[in-house]
């Protein structure tokens, strides 16, 4: 079995967890980083970190989306709660579509045969690019258009929810220590933007603090 | 009807003629242009050039492919005529997916919904990201991941050889004194490439000469 994959590692902790789930089902990972304008920017050198702690090969691509008008990688300070009804304000628009064609692009090239993304629906059910349908639907694409045609994504994350991956990562001992969250990317996560909420939530509903929140 | 429309603008002569195919159907276009590591970076400047000519607003777009095992983006000077038996060894894996993903982006971000890309399957039946069932499939699964649901791809040249396509362009004045073709990008076209004999062979067919040629 060719165990060769790329994984998306975006610096946070669900990419963190999906990292060492392929790595302990005995996959070999190039990782794909991608600094994509976010504010956040700082959850680059997260990714670098952790793919050097766990001899990982990584790129980081720069994709540059001079449109979007998603509050994670405009110039405003405040962030608007929702764009419309069901969909955050920090939703980039083909954010997911973008990393992954990267990813199928990268795969084919390599002669990798698995994609692993550590999307997942329940805390992010307004991005509509995380969600099951949208990840089965572009692997059948994405297999149509290249000449190698047997990638498949793996999505291991898809039905958890935050405290469940925080549960799965202790098992496997993810140094979460080293995975950002805040959408802010200041020195400190602000505590108050959805991502720090949930991830702050999680901790606190194991009975923990979170280790980046110790420092 | 929202008539708004991105188009995939390479500096060929397809998307040329998809180009003017788009504007006489009522579409007001907004063109991506990409810069991917293509020995022939000439093209960009004529997408450019046509861009200019017909008042098209565009942006360039970098994508780098580190990765890229492709004799278009390599460093070889040499064209080996095929990767594999089905597959020329001018593809790059992912080029399509790659750039329709953005395409998505920009045109959620904008409020666009439909996608012009001048694809089409004869001339480059070994390319599986030009081939009909892909983009029909990449269709779908991209309306999966947006917010907005409602983008249709247009693929207006798919089913035509490239004779007809100059044809069609010819009809509608498609200056394709400003389409390059050439793989090489050299000062002139190479007349060797498969891009070239394609581009050359159909202009012969209709008794002509390529203007590129008579410069």
């Amino acid at each position: 079995m060719d165990k060769k994959a790329i994984i998306l590692l975006s610096g946070g902790l669900d990419s963190a967890t999906t990292l060492f789930l392929a790595k302990n089902r005995g996959f070999s990972l190039n990782a794909l980083v991608f600094d994509y304008g976010q504010k956040h920017k700082k959850e680059v050198k997260f990714a670098e970190k952790l793919a050097k702690l766990t001899k990982t090969e990584y790129t980081i691509i720069k994709v540059r989306l001079p449109w979007s008008r998603s509050s994670l990688t405009g110039s405003a300070e405040s962030f608007p709660k929702r764009l419309s009804k069901s969909v955050p304000s920090t939703y980039v628009s083909g954010r997911n579509i973008i990393f992954l064609s990267y990813a199928a692009s990268y795969a084919e090239s390599i002669g990798a045969s698995a994609i692993f993304i550590g999307a997942h629906t329940e805390d992010y059910s307004g991005y509509p690019d995380c969600r099951k349908g949208f990840l089965e639907s572009f692997n059948r694409a994405v297999n149509l258009g290249i000449a190698d045609k047997r990638i498949k994504f793996h999505y291991p994350l898809i039905d958890k929810n935050k405290k469940e991956i925080i549960q799965l990562g202790l098992k496997m001992e993810v140094p979460f220590e080293f995975t950002w969250s805040c959408y802010k990317g200041k020195k400190l996560p602000c505590k108050q933007c959805d991502s720090c909420r949930f991830r702050i939530n999680a901790f606190k509903e194991l009975g923990l603090e979170d280790p980046l929140l110790k420092k």
